[in-house]
């Protein structure tokens, strides 16, 4: 059982994007953050359904392989679920439609309770109000020995790793400046040491970096 | 001939460290962002005059001989050569002691004029006021056809980078959270394009990544 955390980030650090606009909802940077990773065959099965067999089968697919297996429990922020977004919806069930990408328990970190929500493919969102450690708490008993993922958004991703709760952190970097969004890296001096670091690079020219203790 | 930077930067983007005292005028965090470079037997050799033999001879070497190969002279910042620390000293011949790592002409901006440094290894500081591209004509006038390198520090590189003078960007990315400093990659939104980008893993951990066109 280990605690991880994946994310796509730029060069210049950032890991949330903030040029979303009603005409573009997803922003033009995070289509340019996470261009390799849908890439990916396995991006392409396994979020877009599309079982064309298309897709890249390199460097950058093998860790999407990766980041779907052996995650029994995953923990989000309540921004990344879309509370934030629409707080005052009592039928939002998330932004991934009938079929999230989860196929597991899904702890979302909120103040305001709010029913459960569960799915056809064996995702469910349960929303509650506790310390990460509690959190963790929850998901490792939710996991079934499996591993428990730190999903996002960044605040909650800091919020675990300067806790030091996180296992293995594998950073996707994409060989592009954002110059705008919000930066994975704040106030996490020294967080490299009793972790192990590797890097690989993708034909793409993303750089997988994973720290792992 | 082409316009060079190389740069030694952390995961989370800090080129110059701020943690300078008058106990340990370079800092912790300059030694901890270098460490791989310095331990190289070309910076041993080269920088340091040891010729015992010692140093590692992987990639972080085959990146330092690189360093030191084809350039005929070098642009830098005022403060890169010390007259922000040093204002008011006209005796002051830069950190280098008697023998400089240049071995060529070196251009300083500065707005104050201050007479030419020579010494014995061929290197040479003159003290000029231009633009970046009126700079880098007189450099390449003086590099003899071999390349020009961009020194530091990282507001004159960003200047360069910026007025899209620059062929060639290398950074050595340490992968450790200095979480302090002042970051290369402010500004530089887009930088990318133009670029085809390389990267390549070293022993230390240290991934080398280079735009050039």
């Amino acid at each position: 059982m280990a605690v991880r955390v994946d994310l796509n980030i730029s060069l210049d650090g950032f890991g949330t994007t903030t040029d979303q606009t009603p005409e573009n909802p997803f922003g033009e940077d995070w289509g340019r953050l996470v261009a390799a990773y849908v890439a990916t065959r396995t991006f392409q099965e396994r979020v877009l359904h599309n079982t064309s067999g298309e897709g890249t089968t390199g460097v950058d697919d093998a860790y999407a392989e990766a980041y779907f297996e052996e995650v029994g429990a995953e923990i989000m922020g309540a921004g990344m679920f879309g509370l934030h977004t629409f707080p005052d919806d009592p039928d939002w069930r998330g932004w991934w439609g009938e079929e999230p990408p989860f196929h597991c328990p899904v702890f979302v970190l909120t103040n305001r309770a709010r029913p459960s929500v569960s799915f056809a493919n064996g995702t469910t969102f349960d929303f509650i109000t506790a310390s990460p450690h509690e959190a963790l708490k929850r998901a490792i008993d939710a996991a079934g020995g499996q591993d428990v993922r730190i999903g996002g958004g960044l605040s909650t991703v800091r919020d675990f790793l300067q806790a030091g709760l996180v296992d293995r952190l594998h950073v996707a970097i994409a060989p592009i400046l954002l110059g705008r969004g919000i930066r994975l890296w704040d106030d996490l001096r020294g967080l490299e040491e009793g972790y192990a670091v590797a890097t690989e690079t993708a034909e793409s020219g993303v750089v997988h970096l994973t720290f792992r203790r």
